[in-house]
């Protein structure tokens, strides 16, 4: 089955605002097999709408329509799909009470206006929306003598989402034949995409019962293994089996067979370990630390630090010496080295990270040029550090950075 | 004039994977006075891309399509556009002879596969591509009676936008009703995007003539303000005037008339009055010291700070007593106080800021919920200290705290 999504809104044709409905959407409408093959967006303009969606009718089994359903002038999604149709809009009695009611529960006085939201297409079914006044609605048509679905969603991502997972998904199942969906994510750190490519081609593309979806960041790939198939078994079996031959040609780029993110390994190993983690980052500004404690439950491991912007920090919050500071420069191996054992000794952690390096646009020299990062990690034994230095703007510098730390500290762990 | 952006891709039909190139490309068309009235996102096949180019000639005066030029079996956007228009392909001798010294030049064999780049619809100008091997292409062609302009752009975004640039606006200007763009971006921290509405809604849409958008996000409001006219002097009299009146109704909401962002009008002022300032962060766990280091040149105030994760470090980076922390918690208006005091006195900035908060999923209670957060900021003279609960999850809580912090900072400095 071959669907289209829809997104109707002026503010989606702006510079600013994109949809991201429909990625949500595709995804769940993925699971039950349901292909997306067009993604369109229109303009709040009534016969531009019926257009697209005579245009979508005649080219796909269902059709979702997303937004346009609120109470304003420029909704129009409703009228829209009757004047594609022909067919005509009731104003529900059952949707006008209920409005007022919303309407008496928040004390607020209901423009005419707002019964808009009360008129249903002739053969609809209503959905009801669990966070807005807008209900979504289900017809079930006959087009070009074929039977084809239409489903018209509410915009706002929290109306959107629960009204199609509550309402839409269990109709879908109904009528779609019964599928059962394997999935697996795979994650690895700082392997080169082009290594990862051609390492891992010749052996997805192998799997064509499998979609393989790949999604890169800042030394960060991410891999996405789904298989549908009647028999879950089945599918099980063909995305375990590719997942495995992945993870053996990843070898230790590999840092998660199960999505989580590189922080929560991270985090996940000093657990294991029963290790707490202190780090003292200078280019990154705060970075690292941000992430490791995005994870909830970061408390356990993470004890802190310091942001050593100014060199003068170095000194107060990781006893980094200033002549070491004024040898070898605050951008160097051994200042790193130094942040890493400073910062671990002041707080009491198991184990230290420092982090120094020139994250630009000025700033850099011939000998240690913009994109120049040490990156330290140190315990009560030894001590680790490495150079690395990468391209790109301020922002992307201190990404890669932060997530080399990551990676590093997860190595070291290992 | 109107167009349509077509984004040729089946990877852009995923889950994952979201066409961006077209809110860079609506960008630069809104300012050519060319309004962008549908998107549509299509895979890889040939008949389903010849016939939404055939719609979309039907319904605009411009077409862009963007993706599908590459060298693989998948990319048949060229022959999409020869078929949608019954025109030839001619494989272009200066295009081969290009492409052979472009992989003499990396010193790789060339595949037959990709001469296909060299591939020119008959009529079309050729685009060189600064950054890759495919060229775009300019065609003019008549369909349906009236003139039609195709535009064939690579995908990739470091392809596309300087080729849409170098090549394509020239072009499209002397095309185009010569017109002057005012534009001026307004913004303003922590107002409640309904009040904001209520007070700017009335000002700006009695000015049909500048295009307002505007972008909320995490206790930011950004809004643009766009007039074209054939006379520069006009379009900007209309922009100031209205930015003038919003200005005044957006009274110290208002943080930035010229697009800057929260954290440089901090450093701004910082800059101004010649002080500095460390920060002490336990919820945000790094995420403001990391917005302030994302602007180039932030140390010339900014000398950093400490992340006291764990309620040791409060008092190891700040001085904070346990005595304090035990008597009212370390979520609490006296140990944020007291962090920001005590990281100004170690630190020996001018200003210190303390924030302290219950970033959730856990970790709540009646009294003090998830959400519920202390900030405090304090020089040699005073401290202020406020509290506030924010609602949603984690990332959300952390990112209207970051918000507030550097908007109490740029407060106090005014």
């Amino acid at each position: 089955m071959k669907s289209e999504i829809i997104a109707v809104g002026s503010e989606m044709l702006t510079p600013v605002r994109q949809d991201t409905n429909s990625l949500y959407l595709t995804g769940k409408l993925n699971e039950l097999g349901i292909a997306v093959i067009f993604k369109t967006i229109v303009g709040d303009r009534l016969q531009d709408l019926a257009s697209v969606i005579r245009t979508a009718l005649g080219r796909t089994d269902i059709v979702v329509l997303i937004g346009g359903l609120g109470p304003t002038e420029d909704d129009i999604t409703r009228e829209a799909v009757a004047e594609a149709l022909s067919l005509s809009l009731r104003r529900d009695a059952a949707q006008v009470a209920a409005l007022h009611a919303r309407a008496a529960a928040w004390r607020r006085s209901m423009s005419a206006n707002n019964l808009k939201q009360a008129d249903v297409i002739d053969g609809a079914v209503v959905l009801p929306n669990p966070n807005g006044s807008a209900p979504g609605q289900w017809l079930d048509v006959a087009f070009g003598g074929f039977r084809k679905l239409i489903l018209l969603i509410p915009g706002p991502p929290n109306e959107c989402r629960p009204l199609f997972d509550i309402e839409c998904l269990p109709r879908l199942s109904a009528i779609v034949p019964k599928r059962f969906i394997a999935k697996r994510t795979l994650r690895a750190a700082m392997i080169p995409e082009s290594q990862a490519d051609s390492l891992l081609a010749p052996i997805y593309t192998a799997y064509e019962d499998v979609e393989t979806t790949i999604l890169a960041h800042a030394g960060d790939i991410q891999f996405t293994l789904l298989c549908a198939k009647p028999n879950l078994e089945a599918a099980r079996q063909r995305v375990d089996e590719l997942a495995g031959r992945m993870e053996e040609a990843l070898e230790d780029w590999l840092y998660s067979n199960n999505g989580d993110t590189l922080e929560q390994i991270v985090l996940y190993y000093l657990g294991l370990r029963q290790a707490t983690l202190a780090i003292a980052e200078s280019c990154t500004g705060g970075m690292i630390s941000q992430r490791i404690t995005s994870v909830p439950g970061a408390s356990r491991s993470f004890l802190g630090g310091a942001v050593v912007y100014w060199d003068e920090l170095k000194t107060t919050f990781a006893d980094v010496s200033p002549a070491l500071i004024l040898q070898y420069g605050s951008v160097s191996a051994e200042v790193a080295k130094a942040l890493a054992q400073g910062i671990r000794l002041r707080t009491g952690a198991a184990l230290g990270v420092g982090v120094t390096g020139i994250a630009g646009p000025t700033g850099g020299t011939s000998v240690k040029p913009v994109g120049r990062v040490y990156i330290a990690v140190s315990d009560a034994q030894k001590s680790e550090t490495i150079e690395r230095t990468f391209r790109g703007d301020r922002d992307r510098i201190r990404e890669w950075t932060t997530q080399q730390a990551l990676d590093l500290i997860r190595r070291w762990l290992m």
